[in-house]
């Protein structure tokens, strides 16, 4: 099967190049030539467009930063859906507002294609691995069809619920990585201020109900002051607009979510869009005048 | 050695069982006579007043529910502060503000009488078991005296810091799992509201940086609309509101915090406060009119 791979950016280059170590034969599209060197020094084939990448192809892979670049790679000029074969398959693996998957898939399903929404969780380090979590929205019948290919990218791959559902899912996991970022900071400088020692917080409460997968994995960097990313602050507004326009959309109000993406934007405007999301502990931080170190 | 305990309610009866199952003698007190039954039953002496307890004890317990019945306790009107020998211990094991710990512990002092703030976490059934999480502040040789003490009502004894740094670091606790509760509302009321399972969501996010404690504690609850306590809603209302008081006077903003607060103020209006704090979701529920059930 020829599989066309549209997006090979920090992302989409590891999850292609374990799609060809698994033997699938890729035709790779890219707006940077520069990005596709790799792809195609290891045998994959240029696509001229999107159109050009579909037409010769069996099933779409695309990977891309958010919902206009989707909507623009399946729906625009020379896109996807002027060259898809009746019977092909989409797998759109951007993270991106539900919405738009719905949107997509349903232009897409009057041309005779399939779309899944797929978007990832774990990061370059889980797309190198092949170890993503990748979570999944569509048709039954058409998960089926390729959730052993999703298993060259991914150590699992949930179908959550029908187009769209994929990014729903990976939102909500969204809204629960930020929120508890910001549970963590609001307690752990609160601690610092009056004179406990943010470590000695970290030690005492993490074997307990206030104990997470973000604590031990954030708390180390902020007790170190290292920002470095792991997942840049930048990508988590992404994510949060997307929450925050699909909760307005469906009459859900998210006044915590709201208030965190106030945080993430005073801190882009300080420049710190690039730090990893545990860098919003210097929004409290620079608040109460401390700084939550060992 | 002769241990006077006073406050014996859902948490601290378990706890003085605990201590008399270990051999230690107790002089016991309580407004509520009725609360003495079993301890006096099962050997305990009755103290008159907090004074009279503490004239008859080397080390004091008290486990009482806010910061003015510590106070009224300790240093009120047949007040532990009137009783006690010099070189006596008092171990308050109640979450109060931790302002109140340092007041209470400064006027002790001056009749030298030592302290340490002791709270606790996890519950009537860890209390009935012995395996308390206990945080302490105060003096580390003082902590090092009563330490195979307090183990022998929980699993771990740690010393935070001086005098008030158990409250701190409880206060921490609280916020983090007060975040953490609304996090998971916010985000399984959006994924119900826009049409995803709410149990599908918990799997597929369970696993990777949104897991925590809470989720996988609170989210089953939630999913079957059982909000027994647990940990009731009007509990955590008075640790928000130590913990918002503490943060005023330490000049912290704690913005999520006190929005959470006023979720569970809302929640007590709607006659919810005796619920476990997880029933939290119904604030969104209410607002977005779906139920993030199975």
């Amino acid at each position: 099967m020829t599989i066309g791979f549209i997006g090979l950016g920090i992302m989409g280059k590891p999850m292609a190049a374990n799609l060809m170590k698994a033997g699938y034969r890729l035709v790779v599209h890219d707006v940077a030539r520069d990005r596709l060197r790799e792809a195609l020094a290891n045998g994959a084939e240029l696509g001229t467009s999107p159109a050009d990448v579909a037409a010769r192809s069996e099933l779409m892979i695309t990977m891309l930063p958010n919902s206009p670049h989707v909507r623009e790679v399946a729906l625009g000029a020379h896109g996807i859906v002027e060259g898809a074969r009746r019977g092909a398959i989409l797998i759109d693996m951007s993270s991106i507002a539900p919405a738009t998957s719905r949107e997509v898939a349903a232009v897409l399903a009057a041309k005779g294609v399939e779309m899944l929404d797929a978007p990832v969780s774990g990061g370059e380090p889980k797309a190198v691995d092949g170890t993503l979590a990748i979570m999944v929205g569509g048709k039954p019948e058409v998960f089926d069809q390729v959730k052993d290919l999703l298993l060259k990218m991914g150590s699992s791959a949930v179908l959550c619920g029908g187009i769209g559902s994929g990014n729903v899912t990976k939102l909500a996991n969204q809204i629960i990585v930020a929120l508890n970022i910001a549970a963590m900071s609001e307690a752990l400088v609160l601690a610092t201020k009056v004179g406990v020692k943010p470590e000695t917080v970290f030690n005492a409460i993490k074997g307990g109900l206030a104990g997470s997968t973000v604590l031990n994995a954030k708390a180390p960097m902020v007790l170190d002051g290292n920002f470095r990313p792991g997942f840049r602050i930048e990508l988590h507004i992404k994510d949060l607009q997307n929450a925050i326009d699909t909760a307005r959309e469906a009459g859900v109000p998210i006044p915590l979510t709201s208030q965190v993406m106030e945080m993430m934007q005073a801190l882009k405007q300080d420049g710190k869009a690039g730090q990893d999301h545990s860098g919003l502990v210097q929004f409290y931080e620079k608040l109460a005048g401390v700084q939550a170190r060992r």
